[in-house]
C-alpha cells in the first residue's frame, strides 16, 4: 500500500481569505474558473486534471462548484460535508453564474433533468449576495479573474445581460487568488517538501546513471521515469537535459545531442506530488571542467548562496535579484543571467511571488519561492544553479537537499 | 542515431491560408498567440515548449514571431531563410504589435538596445497593412484569438490606444486559426500515424505486463514509460488506467485501487511524436466477463464499427454522434454514453471538428477525428472504444491498428 498523502488543507480558512479579500473590494461575488485556483480553495485531492472544466463561485455564504459527469463523482466524494457544495448541472457556466446569482426564483428549480442539484437549493438566495448592499437595488459586484479567455468573458457578459433582473458589475481582477496562494500554509510546505524529497532523489539517481556518449534524451528519459517510479504523481514541467552549449538556450529542448567529455549539462527538473510541484536546477561537469567554466560555477554558487543567506521577510524581488546579478558581474559575469531570478512555486510551477526587477514588494513569511541564478554564453555553455524553499519568521528554509558542490561525472 | 523526422510542413501555403480568411473577413493584420496555432502557422520543429511566451503578427506581406531570449536562437535556426522573421526585442507583446502596426516612423529605430532585429525593418510599412485600405485614413482592423487571456485583451487595448496613430480595430475571432488547422495537410497525417504507432506498440506492451494485483498506477507508469522510450517526444495527455466501477468516470485519474480480476479496465492514452498527439482507449478484461459486461463491450463494438463505416465527407458531427447512441440504445443502453462521441485531434488532443450534438457542419477530406463510444453505469464499471484517423474523399482511414476484439487477460 502506498503512503498516505499528508494532511490536506482545509477549504474553510481560504474561502475565508477569499471572502475577507472581496469584502475589502467591494466585491460581493467571485467567479473562479482557473482550475488550480479552484484546487486550491476547494482542498479537493485527486479530482481535477490539466482541463479547465470547472467554475467555482464564492459568496459570503455559499461555494458551489459546477462541473460536468465526468468529474461529478470525484468531486462529490471530495466534498463530503465539507463548505463545498457540486452542481453539474447541464449548462455552461456563465448560465451556471446567472442562475445562481438569480436566486431561488430561477426556472431551474421547476425543471427536471437539470432540478438543483444536491447541495445547492435553487440558486444562492439574494440575501447571501454582499456583506453590506446598501441599497438592494443596486446591482452586485462580481470579481472575475483576468486569466478568463475573452471568449469565455464575451459569454459571460451576454448570459448575464439576457438574465432576468439587474446585471451583475463585472469586476476584473489580476492574480487575486494567486495573491492568497502566494502565502503558503504548513500543510501546503508538508507537500512541496515531499515534492522536492522525489527531485533529489532524483537527482542522485540520474548523477550515478548519466555518461558521455547518451544523449540529452536518454538522460531525460531516465530521470523522469525514477521520479514518476518513486512517489511523483506527474511531472511539474517538462524537464531540460542540455549539454554544452545547448545550456545556453534557457528553454532548451533535449533532444539527439551526445553528451561530450569536457562539457557542462544542465540538468532543470522538478516532481509533483500531491498536488504540489517542485522544482530544481544542476549544472554538472562531464570530467575535469576547465578555468573558464569553473569561473562561472563559483560565481552561480556565490549568487545562489548569498541570495539565500539574505532572504527573509521584509526584503523585496527586486533586492534579491540586484543582489544576484552584483555577484554575477563581481565574477565577471555582468548581464549574462537574461532571467529573473526565481519564481514562486505552489500548485503551479510558476507562481507569485517572483524574485525579478519588476517586484517592489516585501515577502513575507510563507512565501515559496526559486532561487536559480544562471549564466549563458551564446555558443559556448550555460549553467543555472537552483533551490526552492519558504520564506520563514526570520529567514529562508531550503527545501532542495542536494549539494552545492561542483559534481563531477 | 535517430530516425530522421518526417518532412515538416511548409509555412507559407498555411499563412497564406491564414490570409485569404483575413482578407475574406476584413482583417488587415492577425495576431496569434496560442501557442499551438502558431506552432502550426511557423512549422518551426523543436522551438516551442508548453509555455504561451509568442506572438506571431501576420499581416499580407509579412510574418513576424515575437519572442523572448529563451527561444531566440532556436526560433532562428528554425526560421532559416523562410518566411517568418524572429523578433526578440525586450517588450511587452502588446508593444511589439502597436511598433509594428505604427510603421517605420516608430520610436524604436533610434533606440540602441532594442534596436530592430534582423528580418524586421523598423516595423512593418504601413502600407502593407490591408490589401484593400479603400480610405487610407481608415483604421486597421487587427484580428486577435478570442482565447486571448481578458487581462492580455486589456493590456492589448491600452497600448494601442496610448501608441501614435488611429489605434487598430480588434476584430475578436473564435477558433480562426484552429478552423484551417482542422483540415490537416498529408505531412500532418504523417505525424499523426507516427504518434499512433507508438500507442499501439504500448497496448500491445500492456496488455502483456498488466495482471490482476497491480494498481492502476503501475499500469498507467508503465504504460507511460513505455511510450517515452519508444518514440514519443510526451504524452498526448495524462493516461487514464481505471480499473471496474473507476471505469465509470470518464476523467478518473489512475490511483491505488488494485486491479482484480472479473472486472474490466479502460485504458486511455496517447504519445506526442513529431509535435502531434495520438489518442486511443480500449478496455481489457481481467478474466471471462460475464454476460453483462459482453453486452457492454459488443455495444461499444458495434458503435465505434458503425460509425467509422458511416463516416465520410459530407456527415456530420451530429449525424455521427446521433447514430453511435442509437446503436448503444438498440444495445439497452440508451443515455449511457454522457460525453460526446469524439473530437479534432492534432497539435493539441482537442481540436476541431467535434463529433458532438453541437456540430451540424459536414465534415471534410483532412479532418482528424477520434470515435470513442461510451458505455458507464456509475458504481458498475466503464467502457469505452476509441480509434482515430482521417476523413479521405471517401471515406474514413482509421490510423489505430490496435483490434476490436475483446482482449482477454
Amino acid at each position: 500500500m502506498p503512503p498516505q498523502p499528508p494532511a490536506q488543507g482545509d477549504a474553510g480558512p481560504r474561502l475565508d481569505r477569499l471572502r475577507a479579500a472581496c469584502a475589502d473590494d467591494g466585491i460581493d461575488a467571485f467567479l473562479v474558473r482557473d482550475t488550480s485556483n479552484i484546487a486550491w480553495l476547494t482542498a479537493f485531492d485527486g479530482v481535477f486534471d490539466d482541463e479547465s472544466a470547472h467554475a467555482l463561485l464564492v459568496t459570503p455564504s455559499a461555494a458551489v462548484l459546477h462541473t460536468d459527469s465526468r468529474y461529478v463523482d470525484s468531486a462529490r466524494a471530495a466534498a463530503s460535508d465539507g463548505p463545498i457544495a457540486v452542481d453539474d448541472a447541464r449548462k455552461t457556466h456563465a448560465k451556471f453564474v446567472a442562475d445562481a446569482l438569480e436566486g431561488p426564483s430561477n426556472a431551474e428549480r421547476s425543471s427536471g433533468a437539470d432540478a438543483a442539484p444536491e447541495g445547492v437549493r435553487g440558486g444562492i438566495p439574494e440575501s447571501t449576495l454582499g456583506s453590506t448592499p446598501a441599497n438592494p437595488t443596486q446591482p452586485a459586484v462580481l470579481g472575475i479573474e483576468d486569466s478568463l479567455s475573452l471568449g469565455e468573458f464575451r459569454a459571460l457578459e451576454a448570459t448575464l445581460a439576457e438574465a432576468p433582473g439587474s446585471a451583475p458589475i463585472l469586476r476584473e481582477t489580476s492574480r487575486f487568488v494567486l495573491g492568497l496562494r502566494a502565502v503558503k500554509e504548513p500543510t501546503e510546505v508538508v507537500r512541496l517538501r515531499a515534492a522536492q524529497a522525489v527531485t533529489d532523489a532524483a537527482f542522485a539517481h540520474i548523477v550515478a546513471f548519466m555518461r558521455p556518449g547518451m544523449t540529452e534524451r536518454e538522460v531525460q528519459i531516465e530521470l523522469e521515469d525514477f521520479m514518476r517510479r518513486h512517489g511523483a504523481e506527474g511531472l511539474a514541467f517538462p524537464s531540460i537535459v542540455a549539454a554544452g552549449p545547448n545550456g545556453a538556450s534557457p528553454h532548451a529542448v533535449p533532444g539527439a545531442t551526445l553528451l561530450e567529455a569536457g562539457q557542462c549539462v544542465v540538468l532543470d527538473f522538478g516532481a509533483r506530488a500531491y498536488g504540489y510541484c517542485s522544482d530544481m536546477t544542476r549544472t554538472v561537469f562531464l570530467g575535469e571542467p576547465d578555468e573558464r567554466l569553473s569561473t562561472a560555477y563559483e560565481a552561480i554558487r556565490q549568487a545562489n548562496e548569498q541570495v539565500e543567506a539574505a532572504l527573509r521577510p521584509g526584503v523585496t524581488g527586486k533586492d534579491m535579484h540586484e543582489l544576484a546579478e552584483r555577484v554575477l558581474a563581481d565574477h565577471g559575469f555582468a548581464g549574462k543571467m537574461g532571467h529573473s531570478l526565481g519564481h514562486g512555486v505552489g500548485i503551479d510551477i510558476h507562481e507569485e511571488p517572483n524574485l525579478s526587477p519588476r517586484n517592489p514588494h516585501p515577502l513575507v513569511p510563507g512565501n515559496v519561492v526559486t532561487v536559480e541564478p544562471g549564466v549563458y554564453l551564446s555558443g559556448e555553455f550555460g549553467m543555472r544553479l537552483e533551490d526552492f524553499g519558504v520564506i520563514t519568521r526570520d529567514g529562508f528554509a531550503v527545501f532542495t537537499q542536494s549539494t552545492h558542490d561542483m559534481v563531477i561525472i
